[in-house]
This record gives C-alpha cells, structure tokens and sequence, in this order.
C-alpha cells in the first residue's frame, strides 16, 4: 500500500484543523507523505468538494489514499467510510464528497444536484468506519478528520486492509456525474462548476460530449464561435478544453469571471455546428 | 529525536519567508518531514499564534519540533529559545508565543492579556540559542526563523541536544491560559480568541470549567440555552465544544461570525443553571 | 541529484493545479520531497514569479530542483527547459521566469523591464524538454506544468541527467537584474518590487548599492533619513536593508502600504550623503 496520503478540505489554511489532521496521520505512521489537494472548497460545497478532487487524484500513483472531507453532518448519523477502488483508497463520510471514488457509470442513475445512494460496482468496496479501536479515543463530535478518518488513513498507508475498519456496506451516496444534458436537437446544457484563480470558468461540459470544435457557445449572454486550444489564441473571450477534460471559458489577459460576472451554477448552452 | 518540524508563524503564503525557512531546514536536515500549522496569524498577534499552536500540536509524535515564530521584536534583545518538554521542542522568540510548550500551572500567576517572565516546571528545560556556530551565517537582524530557528530546529532533528545550543534560562516569557474567569456566583466571563473559516467562534471557555450541558450563553446581546454536541444539532445560533476543547458559538448553514459581528476580544458570559 | 523539488506558480492553492502537478511528481518519484515556494504569484506576473523565487532558492540545498511556472503562453511556442546550474536545477516556460537560475552578470544586457535572449556564462547549461517520451500522454495544451514538467522534474530527481531531455540550447530568455538604477551623482533611482504580507515595500536598491547607512529615501512624497537595522528600531516609517538583501521601507507597528496607498512599480529614490 502506498504511503502517500492526500487532503480535500474545506477547512481553509488559517485554522489548526489541517495541521491536527496532519499531527493525527504523522502520529501513527511518521513516514506517510502528506500532499494537499485543496483545503478552500468553499465551506459545506460537498459538490465542489467532489469536483476539485476528480481534477486531482487521476494524477497521483495508483494506491493512494484520498481524504476527502467537506462534512456539514459531522457527528450525527451519517456513515463514515473507506472506498477501495482500483485507484486507491478513498476515506471521508458518506455525504457525496466520495464521488469522485465511483465511475460515472454507477453515478448515472442520480438525477439533478441532489446526493443518492448508489450501487456498488464490482471493482469498488466499501467499509463503514465502526469500529472505534481504530479511532483516536475521545473523539470529538465536530472533528471526525483529526479523529476518525486521520487515524484510519494513517493505518491504511502502514497495511491494514480497508475490510479490517467496519461492516462492508453495498451501496454509496453519491452526486450525478458532471456531465451537461444532452437535448433531442443536440445541444448542450451545461453550467460552471468551478471558478478558477485565473477567473477561468470551469463547466460540466465534458470534453467527449463535444464532437470537434466546430461548436457555439453561450454563456451570459454572449456568443463563442469554435474551440480555442490554448489561452493565449485568442483576444477577447473564448472557448476551450481545460485540462480537467471540461469545457472552459477564458477572457485573454484578464478574467472571464470578472468579464461576464459569472458565478457557479450559471448555465452555458453549447450547440454542435 | 523525531524528524518532524512544525512551522506557525504570521508569514503568510505570499512572500518567499516560508519557503526561506523550509530550505534552511532542508539544506541541513534534506530528511526533516516538514509540516505546515499555520502561516495565517494576523501578523505580530502572538496570542493567536499561541492559541493555534496550542490546538494542534498536542495530535503531533511526543518528540516533534514546533518553530514557532510572531516577531515584532526581530533583531532586538528579545531572547530567542528552545524550550524542551515532555511532548517535544518548541523553538522560537521569547516574546509569549512559546507559551504553548507550557502547562496552565506554570502560567497561572499571568494575570491580563501581557506577556510575563515564569518559572519552568522540573519536566521542561529551556535553553538560549546563543551560539552562533549553529546559526546560518550572516544573520538577517530581520529573519531569525530562517537564520537561527530553522538551522536549529535542522541539528535537533538530527540529535543535536539542546543544550548545545546555549546556556540553560529558568524564565520563560508566557501568556495567561487560555481560560474565562470565574465570579463569585460561578459564572464566567471569557472572550472570542479566534474566529475560523466557519464563522465559528471559539471562546476561551473551557470544557472543564463547564459543569454539564445546563448553561446560558451570552453573546453580542443574544442568549443562547444549553450545549449543542454537533454543528448539525441545532437550528440558528448554538454553542457547542469544540475540537480544541473551548466552548464555540456556531450558526447553522451560516457563519456566528457574520450573524453577530463578532470580533477576536468580545465578551462571552457563561451562567451555569 | 537531491530528491527536493520546489514548486513556484502563479496557480493559487483553491483549484486542483497544484495537487495534479504534485501527484504527477510522485506518480514518478513516490520519495520525491516538494516544497512549495509559493503559489500567490499574482496570475502571470512572470517578473514577481522570479523575485519570489530569487529570494527563496538560494537557501535551499545544493541540486535542488525548482520547478517555476509563470506561463501565459502555455501551448504556445514559448519552448519549455531544464537550467542547469551550480545551485540546482531550474525547470520551466523560457519566458524569464527561469531568470533567477542565472547570475545578474549574464542578465546585465537586458535593459529595461522586458524578457530577452541572453547567452549562457560557462557553468550553466540549458536543455529544451523537448523529448515527448519524458513527457505525460497526452499533454494537454494548457497544463504543460503537470504534463511536462512535473515528470521532467521528477526523471531528473531520479538520476535522468538535464541533457536526456531535447537538444542543448545557448540562449535563455531572462530579465533585468533586480537592481536600481545609478545617476551621475550616485543617486539610486529604483522600484517597488514586491509588498509583503506585512505591508513592507521590498524594492529593487540592492543592500551593495548602498555605502553604508547615511543616506535618505524618498518614496510617496515621503523622506526617511538613514537606515534603520530591525523593524522594531524606530517609529513610524523606516528604511532597512531587508532578509532579501534590498532596501525596504516599513512602517512600524502598521503597513507601510497602507500608510503610503504604495503598489509595486512605484518609484523610490536614494541620495548616498
């Protein structure tokens, strides 16, 4: 098992809350290699949450643990789990946010924004963190990271077999995949996901919903006319695929969310040409 | 000794100071595991640094390294320190910051918010980082964290004792506890020492001087009965212990922070009932 | 060859980009050790990016490798290299970012605040990453950071010498040396390079254009007479050679930027008396 262990977060960088999950991981297997993905998922965005870490883990060697945290209902009866997938090993509570562990094709059947429970498929298992010799004693009703899923990340990376943690569970809540809507006529529907630091616009559409760039693209009103490749192309505002696989909207030199006072969940309609 | 070396400082994560120290650390120690607590306290605010380090060190290896470093006085006579304790080293100014590595027995006789001179328990030595030798040379009269404590904290980490860094001191400057008064009737009088991502704000009430869930909480002229045990549990505004162990205010789906206009030093009464 | 790779981008810490570039190091090098120089660059700011990264990399170990990307024109033809040096290795965009991988004698040539093309002295030697089998496949046209050089970085960490990479090339593109300029009567008319997180203006007078402390600075309208050695020597605002070796203006007990509306670029002038 791999000794690397990765932190999604919506615990920002200014409190002490990374920093004990840290100490928590470090104090049982000292050698783990920590590595951040984000701790400023805007606070209890367990979509966002789930976005940010489907842009990140393909990229780290497979066996890696994956923490992922954003967790409005700490402490009440939500499941916390360990999602074990070809992957790696994906630890957080059972509200969404471990998506990122499951193909689209066993999120498909999730309608709107909302989070389901889902079935697992066959190269996916999951286990209920019950079993309290694992955790740190007490644990404190409003920080299971530092407390259940620190510890438990820390003895996975040192070889304890997901299993070894609680009850296998067969089904996962789980968002819809990040895909826009197709219409009968083609077009695309889509909508940001993510604003970026460059004031990208990152949206749902996917890369291979697209059949070429010979596509229009709407967003806030405005017009796009084909698929840029690079942000340096083009003047002005374009389009293109950003290397998350999802359609973006640049503003050259500045920022498309300044330019087009966009927000998260604003629609983009694409249509194929 | 651990290789591990905690950093908290009021650097921030803009400037190169940071990193300065990491390379300092590494060019003597390339196997030091470094750990981030926080580079975000308001700078030259030694109380909040003290507070933070105080919230997570203690889920750190017994043996770990803690720089710490709020320096307003850089470069002046303020003694600069390595405080050996039964949970590890903490390495920094002895402007207050290092209170941290103290018990409350030995800051008890602080009184207000100033810093004062203590004496050291029998299970914690504390040292002057007099000798030069261990300093990068030339010193910055305005960066000791990269010329003297990350050189240091490098040799501890190697097994370096740390008395060998200067002469033994029996004083140490430290803060008050952390911890509300109490009246005569048994109410307590504390206040707002840090607000964090969630808009939480966390008080200096302690858990132990809490005597059950039967409490009123009073805040920016706003009452609230009894303790909630998750962020979850209640509706609006609740108080409810936090992971570090103070009493928190908290707003459902919102931010206490914002609900209230609170600030860091506003008053929280606690009546017990 | 060190196993310590520093990381240096204007990508922020809120979107997945740091991570991708991380995990794709450590999906090479799982024992690599990164370390973050800072990611606040402010977006495509690639003068800011080599101040930063000038300030921070000198402390580090011997061969390390600093990954620095800046790059505005990812995807474009702008080519992508490996600066080897006595002090490491320098990997990124050649857009000047790499500037600090090369001493202030070859980059006396470049006039003025713009990037050009200058030769390489002796000890330094420059590889294009041009060789595709060293990179991810595929390389997306907007994350060379992640595609090419994250793995490039990697390889070299692991013993891939910089010259396995693409051709060897004689020109690097660099800016001006950070330094004022000097009038008949030894005047230093110079800049605001950089604010820091205190509010202190770093400029760009290097410490060794100054003979000694009796001078005055002018800055906003502002006179400071002489040089102050820490920031806690005077009142008000003060001038001090700073941990970066330049002249810096303060303000004690507050920000000099605040108190002097100041931004990077704004002029500051030094009278030697």
């Amino acid at each position: 098992m791999s000794s690397i262990i990765s932190l999604t977060t919506d615990f920002g960088l200014s409190d002490p809350y990374v920093a004990a999950v840290k100490g928590s991981i470090l104090a049982i297997n000292p050698d783990a290699t920590i590595v951040d993905i984000s701790h400023s998922i805007p606070p209890q965005d367990i979509e966002r949450g789930a976005f940010v870490l489907a842009c990140a883990f393909p990229y780290f060697p497979a066996g890696s643990i994956h923490v992922a945290v954003v967790d409005p209902g700490v402490g009440s009866e939500r499941r916390a789990l360990a999602v074990s997938s070809p992957a790696g090993v994906f630890i957080g509570p059972d509200d969404g946010i471990l998506s990122a562990a499951l193909p689209d094709t066993a999120r498909d059947a999730v309608e709107g924004h909302g989070a389901v429970s889902v079935s697992l498929p066959a190269d996916i298992r999951a286990f209920a963190l019950s079993d309290s010799r694992f955790h740190r004693a007490p644990v404190s009703p409003t920080f299971h990271a530092r407390d259940i899923f620190a510890p438990v990340a820390a003895r996975i990376s040192l070889g304890v077999l997901p299993s070894e943690f609680g009850p296998e569970v067969k089904e996962v809540t789980a968002l819809a995949p990040f895909r826009a809507e197709v219409g009968d006529d083609g077009t695309l529907r889509g909508r940001i996901v993510h604003l970026d630091r460059f004031g990208n616009l990152v949206t749902d559409v996917r890369a291979d919903q697209l059949r070429g760039p010979d596509v229009e693209v709407e967003i806030a009103g405005r017009l796009i006319a084909g698929l840029s490749r690079t942000y340096a192309d083009s003047a002005g505002l374009s389009a293109l695929i950003g290397s998350c696989g999802f359609l973006e909207i640049a503003f050259s030199g500045g920022s498309a969310e300044t330019e087009l006072g966009a927000q998260t969940g604003d629609a983009v309609v694409v249509r194929l040409r």
